[in-house]
């Protein structure tokens, strides 16, 4: 079981090659074991392209016969793009296949195991479950809800305030810890701010200060629109923009913003329901949003219930004041019973901050 | 030098045995050492008992003479409750004294460390000065400013709230957070909460929790007199309570508790100024306070820069909403460039809470 568990291990490592590239595919990654020894490994890195499986069991070639095969993702069944990697598996005649989880694609779901065993291959599930299940849990949140896995992004002061009172905000946090915000946007699909902010900042919000980095969609929250003809991320161009307005905006209103580098996404009711935008991005394969407020727009999808993770950076500042704005707006939980609990997955410095990853308790079973 | 500071480690944790049970006297650790044995050891654990250097000689007895002698702050060179130690130090006949740091105490302030010089006995000074300053950092803050040593404690959600908008608090942070509040309690002279936190909870303010803890003197900021007769900090007797009033309150009104346990003490203006209160409480020996809101209060001590320490528990629970009460009111800083600048010193996890202590940044040279 140990050395299950070291291989297995090995194979996590490979799969995190993948992330942020793989969308909307999960990432995997396969070690290829024989008499001891390591005689080939492999990651997915891009949707289209080769599976896992399949690069490891290329690099071991005939080695790769009565081998034990490590793969942190239950093999596929089905034909998508490339073939299926328990066919590949069974021709190769592997011996033993280990999967860290299974495949929550109802395309998968079990199936790629079943034809492993009817094939006399011994199958065993389960090994470093957690941590492949945290590997994709974007991918495994978006095949089983069809919408986006949500982060809320936050910067405040120590006592919870995101602006002193007058607004001024630059800088609460460290540029390490900005830095740090700008990684996060080149790992998710789109990016969503309130229009408020686009009003006040005017931002960009492209990915800058991450080499290579890749700029997410930007959807901007604008139930009457009023996001200005020449704000930046109208016109950039430089990244797509989205731009969600409710039902009551006039067509010769959107007309206005024809010539631009804009899509207009309108609801089907007055206002914006975050349940009804969600479904809306998924069927438009928005698999990772991130929110990053302003605080109306967190309060929105707070009170929805529609976050799955949290990120706070904490400066160590204090700033005071009953009228200086907090990072979480809209009316609020009335009663404690309420609240949005959650859990801390992390706790890291940067900078002089603090950064906090907190998940949401979702059921009995995350409580310890 | 790594002998030193392994002697000298030692010598610290000894004084932290007097933690809690010296005020107003600082804690202090001292170790003998002959020949590259420990022939000696001691520490002060209460006021007008013997010092660190004394309980360590007399355990030493002969072998202190021509020894090394570890002590953690200056040894003293005046007759106090008890006769100098540097004076014992001499007549014993010991080598070498090495001192982490030197006692601010002006009736000390170097001259320990002359008169041992001048007694030709080798002292090296400094040895592992930051952690000996930070056991002392109470004494050393009452010493250097006759002012009490502030700890602003608070427990607010992740989202930095204090409270629902409808103002239920029951809990917010787990009942380990809170237990670990009573420790707080117990280590310091005096706590401090504003009068409506005394009419909305009525709470009693002692020590609970901990196995023998001592409670601390109860102090409540009323500048108009308004502690209800009947609340429990004015009738159970359980400790001293003070009731700090603005200097228009009227005598009638004062006589009103002159049968209750508590003592009215009047400020020279009409409203509570934070820095007379500070002065007044250090005339009256308080060498440590422990402010614990509410938020009102709070921003009292925040406004006047007059908190040394802040300890924020801070729960994995988002309660958002404009009007949720966050752990700092008052008016707020109005500018970024004025904000209270804090530096993390420590990050725990208590239960499924987060406790972070953090310090003013001073001056420059606290600045990394």
């Amino acid at each position: 079981m140990k050395r299950d568990e070291y291989y297995m291990r090995f194979a996590i490592e490979l799969a995190k090659a993948g992330i942020g590239q793989t969308s909307p595919n999960p990432v995997v990654g396969a070690v290829v074991v024989k008499n001891g020894e390591i005689v080939g490994f492999g990651a997915h890195l891009k949707a289209g392209e080769p599976h896992a499986e399949v690069h490891a069991l290329c690099m071991a070639g005939e080695k790769a016969k009565d081998a034990d095969v490590y793969v942190t993702l239950e093999p596929c069944s089905h034909y998508g793009k490339t073939p299926p990697c328990a066919d590949l598996l069974i021709e190769t005649g592997v011996k033993r296949v280990i999967i860290a989880t299974t495949d929550p694609n109802p395309l998968v779901a079990g199936k790629g195991i079943a034809k492993l065993r009817q094939a006399g291959i011994e199958v065993d599930v389960g090994i470093l479950k957690q941590e492949a299940d945290e590997l994709n849990q974007v991918f495994f949140h978006y095949i089983a809800t069809k919408t986006p896995f949500v982060t809320l992004k936050y910067a405040s002061s120590l006592d919870g305030k995101i602006a002193t009172k007058t607004g001024e905000s630059k800088w609460i946090t460290s540029e390490a810890a900005r830095r740090d915000v700008h990684r996060y946007r080149h790992l998710h699909d789109a990016i969503l701010v309130g229009v408020n902010t686009v009003i006040a900042d005017n931002p960009s919000l492209t990915v800058r200060h991450v080499e290579g980095g890749k700029n997410p969609i930007r959807i901007i929250l604008d139930t009457h629109l009023r996001t200005p003809l020449d704000a930046n991320v109208v016109n950039d161009g430089e990244a797509e923009t989205w731009i969600v307005v409710g039902s009551g905006v006039k067509e010769e209103k959107i007309a206005q913003y024809s010539g631009k580098h804009v899509q207009i996404i309108k609801m089907n009711q007055p206002k914006i329901v975050i349940d009804e935008l969600l479904k809306v991005l998924g069927e438009k394969q928005v698999t990772s949003l991130f929110v990053e407020g302003g605080a109306e727009v967190h309060g929105s999808f707070i009170e929805a219930k529609a976050v799955n993770q949290v990120i706070a950076y904490i400066a160590p500042k204090v700033i005071g004041g009953k009228d200086a704005p907090a990072p979480i707006g809209g009316s609020g939980f009335a009663q404690m019973a309420d609240v949005m609990n959650l859990k801390i997955k992390s706790v890291e410095t940067i900078g002089p901050d603090l950064k906090i990853v907190a998940l949401p308790i979702t059921d009995e079973k995350d409580e310890e």
